[in-house]
């Protein structure tokens, strides 16, 4: 993409154009060599939004809770965008697309922004196409910003740090694979919720979560446990409170260390992925400097790891592949 | 760790020492700096181990599935390992301890290796690990390599890459969360068994499952669908066969071009992880190169996009990171 293209898009972006934030979305989906440069752009006036995560097991009812709170923060007259992180495939389509179909009530709403990203095909990629569309969400000016999870796997829940406000639904009929799942939810969630809590033993879930809450150290915040029905909209408003409770208990409790300690680890993320992606782009459009190398590796005479070593170690080879494999104006 | 107690290790190791091919493992889990020029040095004698993936959904019985393989195997006289990656937890615990205790009866056997690999705290780390352990496995001798996931998530699911054969293993009564997990277990599986056979509904399971067999396109192996009662001992001789034809099928359609691509793969994989892990070495040690940025980047006057190629640019800077993040050796 020329940069005088990218250039107006980011205008049309800065003028509240919503077509041009979904065309920048989708360059963060397709990791386009020109991401950092859009970032770079945008990240000044990133900050203000409040970010929630939901996540929870298939079938937890996080859509429908999704759905009552953006109908909440509407009422407020907030801006509102949803990205729902989608285990899609054709063979769960049916499911998804129903969980989806639900938010219909929103879809007309300029107010309201909707956008599904697929789970699928990003490998290590996905928490930091997540953290940048949240990122770009969040310059264009959306109060929230909700983020919607299948909480399995590392790599879903790693999208749950950069929410704020992390909220983990349950539901009382939970078996084995919600208990495992609970494990790495525990210690992620700020907020509990046992939806479809008209069901049988909602109660104990709700008692094992207290537990679960004070056995944790006596310090910081201690998660609270709501119940609801969000199918029938009962205690929607409570959750809205908790999470206003939540809030108010980080501003009290604001820590400039972990600030720093967020931004140097941010920092990290995008530097190390930056490199990765750099020279995944270069050896894929087939980076001179490094053509030797490949060919050996490739036909198995040289193995990947003293392949590896002697490409950083000689250092204008990987200087090389990462200019290559930089945004096309680093290197007019 | 001195050179030469890598070295005393690696010999320990070449001499079949249990003890050392366990350190080594401990190395790899924890990401030490060395982790390169062990693979490196061990490389050349990996490749004679077959790699079986068994992975589904909690409670699908994939444990007492993978006891009987060993018992198959060993009564072939095979040495066989077992590489368990957990979604441990203390929460989730005891299940899963539950589940490898039932592994006891081969824990005294010597021609039996098994560990486990927390799939905590690895974020996209896991699969280089696992990949890494697999090939320690593989170059001590042992024969068959069993690599056994929980079906949940991105980066559990790309272990199963490392297969030679995946068993995808589903219940007759899966209920939404294993409907989703399918979904992309589908796409990986070579060979479907329908445990607990003995349960009402799995007829329905194994039609549906060869009915996706039978809607993908017609090239290539097409998965088999097998029933079995491993807590009975029930069908696990079939599931060898059904490994075997798999391994058979393989060898007669082998295609030089995959190999090729494969290596290629493996190596981008390398290299981008070895970027990675090195950068970050060299910040956590406080690397000399980055100070001014990472404290402006630290103190929120520079946004981390901007400082990643404010040092990436700089190839001076980027060089000495990466050289100041390489095993200890590179420096001396």
């Amino acid at each position: 993409m020329a940069d005088s293209k990218l250039d107006s898009l980011l205008d049309r972006f800065a003028k509240q154009d919503r077509l041009a934030l979904a065309r920048l979305i989708t360059r963060v989906e397709n990791r386009s060599a020109e991401v950092s440069t859009v970032m770079e752009r945008i990240y000044a006036r990133t900050g203000h939004a409040y970010i929630i995560g939901v996540t929870g097991a298939p079938g937890a009812g996080k859509s429908t809770l999704v759905n009552q709170l953006v109908s909440r923060y509407r009422a407020q007259n907030k801006l509102v965008a949803v990205l729902a992180i989608d285990p899609s495939s054709p063979f769960s389509g049916g499911a998804v697309l129903g969980d989806r179909v639900r938010m219909t009530d929103h879809y007309r709403d300029p107010g309201v922004y909707i956008r599904s990203l697929s789970s699928r095909g990003h490998h290590g990629g996905l928490s930091r196409a997540a953290r940048e569309i949240v990122k770009l969400l969040d310059a264009f000016g959306y109060d929230i910003v909700i983020i919607e999870t299948v909480g399995v796997g590392q790599t879903e829940l790693s999208v749950m740090d950069l929410a704020d406000s992390t909220v983990v639904v349950t539901v009382p009929e939970g078996g084995d694979g919600v208990q495992v799942m609970k494990a790495g939810l525990n210690e992620i969630a700020d907020l509990f919720v046992v939806n479809k809590a008209d069901r049988d033993g909602a109660d104990r879930v709700k008692a094992e979560l207290e537990l679960s809450v004070h056995l944790r150290p006596p310090v910081g915040w201690r998660p609270l446990v709501l119940m609801t029905q969000a199918s029938n909209d009962i205690g929607v408003d409570a959750l809205v409170v908790a999470i206003v409770r939540h809030a108010d208990f980080q501003k009290e409790h604001h820590d400039p260390a972990r600030d720093r300690e967020r931004r140097t680890r941010e920092f990290l993320e995008v530097l190390t992925s930056e490199l990765e992606e750099r020279t995944e782009r270069a050896l894929k459009n087939g980076a001179g400097g490094a053509d030797q190398v490949l060919g050996e590796v490739r036909e198995g005479r040289l193995n990947p790891y003293s392949a590896a070593r002697r490409i950083i170690e000689d250092h204008a080879a990987i200087s090389r592949l990462l200019d290559e494999g930089g945004p096309k104006s680093v290197r007019q």
